[in-house]
């Protein structure tokens, strides 16, 4: 594989300037890395990348038995930045800070963690918003519909790059814990355990309704220009806007959204006009606004279809279980009750087809309070849970 | 009140030459009336309406005793099209036809039924697409924000035109059930029976945000114009279809999705694109293309709006009992197990502060299978609730 590693540096730099960085459970400064891959990558689609390139970043120390590498992979609009500080400026960390570090659930002092932006995103990775060598021009919605299974091919590739050839774990929340099911199905060998939250085998009917308002919200969104909108100069904001909104209604729960928000008026009275109002229409808004700042429209697209498609037991007559026939990954999954999204049944799907295939399979409902989002939440019980099972993981890998 | 009938015939006619019309439950072919109203109006925005009109239609005919008025109120994108055939080419009935006829729960053989567009409307009511007599051109976003009381209001007017004092019943689901319960706490001596059907107390701040989702949708479209959009002879068709597709997810439970539509593809294969390719993506493109070719935008954000507003214990310091304090109207208020946008617990509120306040209630939670939209369904068991109950209206009020 003709891949190489465009800064030799380590990307785990310790860093004191900082209040918040400097504390000692925080991964401190962290310099993104990218990983160019001159082999062109068959694609699910059917298209055939020629060349990509590979955003990521890892935080603590790949030990000589290269038996500690644990690979975290990111939801719908993550990326590869998932802990510590890119600068002394930052106000906030990688996404999930609270959940990686020295002495956190993925523990830094013991654990080689990798964590990837993926194919078609747009966090460095190559992605719709990246030039075309073809064209001289950025991909737009040239680029190819990417899969999980895609993901998975070029996680492995980078793995590989550092000297992995085994992830001791594989964890993601959401579509993120949708890759680490579909590692386990398709690379079990190559990882020990998987990871699985606050995911679901497949998207449910309303599951691919709200993606596909999402989506006709972007592409009917005039500053969309069928994709090109970077030709254009502009951004669907708008679209990508109200895509997000939309999102994120489902990543609370209606009980969580009326414990934060209730009816509580901005103003404190009724205003009989269309401004922000209620204080949940102001925090929908302040979450759309800030999204389209810092993503791109045609990898929230890509993203989606990902998602929509994700269903490994098709190519087993539907049969879950049949697509976990054989795999000797072990697996930990994890759902939380007001999850709406993805809620706790489909991952008892999951679980029930794990043991019907003889998987080794632990399994908690966690009671959480937001839903969906509980998942990148720093509660207690939950990291207690992860900090007791990658605890196992520590023994059975290390 | 300076309020006349603009067409004297009878509403309803029989008519033999349509098959479906034809049968001995419909109404058949009715005519849509129209009230002018010069008297100006107070709207609770504070506003005032000069004049205005209503289109109603009505059913059967109103007894000598006047005792036997029913008023139907319509939901969110209803009209006073309840029932019958405006012409024999109708492919369709009004919208509640299913409930409303002889022999129907609503039985126009004992019972007047009158349905009226609410004012802001978009069927014939005054509204938004309605000149404003100061400018000569469309209200378009002058047209004030109207609330369920404004409605109250004016379909007591309407009922004094027609000559009821009293309705023996206020009826309806959703949103009309909302003005059902308001009706009971404003004009309690002018309504014998309410009944409430898949309803709430007030909005939640899961409701709020969905249709401040499909508001900015509105509100961002380029076609806008700042809600002008008729006087640039144009109409904010994407904005308006993103939000009745959204608005369907709501209208249907996560289980009536999974049965009706599962993950089947339209072409038996994913297509790496696009295009429709789940069957959900069809059904949700269909009902919002069909939406926008009859329904106008600015009167959908005025719907919302009083949606939102809704809140009849707010008056009194937010307990709902002591807003049915002293109220004589007697209640059924009816939910569907797997409505999530009003689901049953909704309805209980409501039945525990009746029943706080000494009201009487008959409350039923119906099985259901499609979520809200079942309060539009010819379900034997719903129906027969319904004509029990208004067996019950009939003994005592006629």
């Amino acid at each position: 594989m003709a891949a190489r590693l465009s800064c030799p540096v380590a990307s785990k730099q310790r860093m004191s300037a900082s209040p918040v960085a400097a504390q000692e459970s925080s991964v401190g400064l962290v310099v993104p890395q990218t990983l160019v891959v001159d082999e062109p990558l068959a694609l699910q689609c059917g298209k055939v990348l020629p060349a990509y390139q590979l955003s990521y970043e890892t935080y603590g120390t790949l030990n000589a038995a290269r038996s500690n590498a644990v690979l975290i992979c990111h939801a719908l609009s993550g990326d590869h930045h998932a802990a510590g500080y890119h600068n002394t400026a930052d106000k906030r960390p990688g996404w999930w800070d609270n959940c990686i570090g020295p002495g956190k659930p993925f523990d830094t002092n013991r654990f080689f963690v990798v964590c990837m932006n993926n194919l078609g995103g747009c966090g460095g990775s190559t992605g719709p918003a990246a030039i075309n060598p073809q064209t001289g021009k950025p991909y737009g919605p040239d680029f190819p519909i990417v899969t999980v299974r895609d993901w998975v091919t070029t996680q492995q590739r980078l793995g590989l790059a550092l000297g992995i050839e085994r992830f001791a774990v594989v964890a993601g929340g959401s579509l993120g814990g949708m890759q680490a099911l579909d590692w386990a199905i398709s690379q079990s060998e190559h990882i020990a355990h998987a990871i699985v939250i606050a995911a679901a085998p497949k998207l449910s009917a309303q599951n691919i309704a709200f993606n596909e308002v999402a989506r006709q919200a972007i592409l009917a969104d005039p500053d969309f220009h069928g994709g090109r909108y970077a030709e254009h100069l502009t951004k669907p904001r708008r679209g990508l806007m109200l895509a997000r909104m939309l999102g994120h209604i489902t990543y609370l729960s209606e009980a969580a959204m009326r414990s934060r928000f209730g009816r509580e008026l901005r103003e404190g009275r009724i205003g009989f006009g269309f401004d922000v109002e209620f204080q949940v229409e102001s925090y929908l808004r302040h979450q759309g606004q800030s999204f389209v700042d810092r993503f791109d429209a045609n990898t929230y697209l890509l993203m989606t279809k990902a998602l929509d498609y994700f269903d490994p037991a098709a190519a087993f007559d539907g049969d879950l279980s049949r697509a976990f026939s054989g795999v000797t990954t072990r697996f930990l999954v994890l759902s939380f009750q007001r999850d709406w999204r993805f809620p706790p049944e489909r991952s008892w799907e999951i679980v029930k087809a794990l043991t019907d295939a003889d998987c080794r399979v632990c399994a908690m409902e966690l009671p959480g309070d937001l839903g969906h989002d509980d998942f990148l939440k720093a509660d207690p019980a939950y990291h207690g849970v992860l900090q007791a099972y990658m605890e196992r993981v520590a023994r059975i890998c290390l």
